[in-house]
């Protein structure tokens, strides 16, 4: 992993999973300046489950061969009422971190909360907060789209995370932000 | 895939998933004959989320490289009363069938009650009944570990399910014996 000394850009990756609709995210950090890379969105389509699952691990192989981010954060999904919906799901995550770790990047959790409070400064922000944040803090001229924006924000909450660390800790180091035990 | 002619035989492995011990079961199957050909379990240490899926996605591949089976059959998992050990177990089974499609591996999923009624004849069966009836179907002279024996018992379902069907499908196709939809 690059070191995000003063002179050496860190790139970083965040992913919003979804078994649907998994957004992803690409900002450089250079000191306390970020740089909007790329944005999108992999989808899978109706089937069974791992046709799914394939598409979103080399989805996400893809994403990280094509952009070469130097670390990983997740948002950390919800437990939905419906426990068939958060079973799909897990596995949905499971599948994209799977991408990244095969990829042998560190991959770092964050909460909604976290990343809500790391990017509009409120834990309970509205969705259209996070994307006018995402869209003021990354100076794009338009608004990205809900999932490539949670996406981004979860990037830009591992950034400030990391500012004035030094480096970006590994696999297995407590982050300052608060990196979560799943 | 390999043709289940009468003289080809196929090799299925099957996975009972979990975050902390998947098991592993591999049988060769010949026209109506089943043969025992390894089983064992992949086990994950105590720590953070990502490495843990990394080790269950290369254990599997390791199998996989190591007995290069023709097909993989998958135990659905329970959806647990408590809602974060179903986003656990999720993201488990979701690392170990990426380990399977990563090999470009077809995956047929089976419920614990398809497994118990394909092997015990009994879809409520205790978990030692499954491991008895996996000890005499496979001819073993003792009896496998309860991880590795619903492993085993879940490739005997999908050995007994392909039976007469000439070849074993691709993904994508509806199963005889019942193959689900998650």
């Amino acid at each position: 992993m690059s070191a995000a000394s003063a002179t050496v850009a860190t790139r970083i990756l965040g992913l919003d999973p979804g078994l649907r609709i998994t957004g992803f995210g690409l900002i450089d950090t250079l000191g306390s300046q970020l740089r909007y890379v790329a944005s999108g969105c992999i989808r899978t389509r109706d089937g069974e489950l791992p046709g799914r699952l394939k598409t979103l691990l080399d989805g996400v192989r893809e994403v990280i061969e094509t952009y070469r981010p130097d670390v990983v954060a997740v948002e950390k999904v919800f437990v939905n009422v419906n426990p068939q919906s958060t079973l799909l799901l897990g596995q949905a995550r499971g599948a994209v971190i799977c991408g990244a770790v095969s990829c042998d990047l560190a991959v770092h959790e964050y909460t909604a909360l976290q990343v809500k409070q790391s990017v509009v400064g409120y834990g309970k922000a509205a969705k259209e907060q996070v994307q006018h944040m995402v869209q003021r803090l990354l100076a794009l001229d338009a608004s990205p789209s809900p999932d490539a924006a949670d996406a981004l924000a979860c990037a830009i909450c591992h950034a400030h995370g990391s500012r004035g660390l030094g480096a970006l800790p590994g696999l297995g180091t407590r982050r300052r932000a608060g990196r979560m035990l799943a």
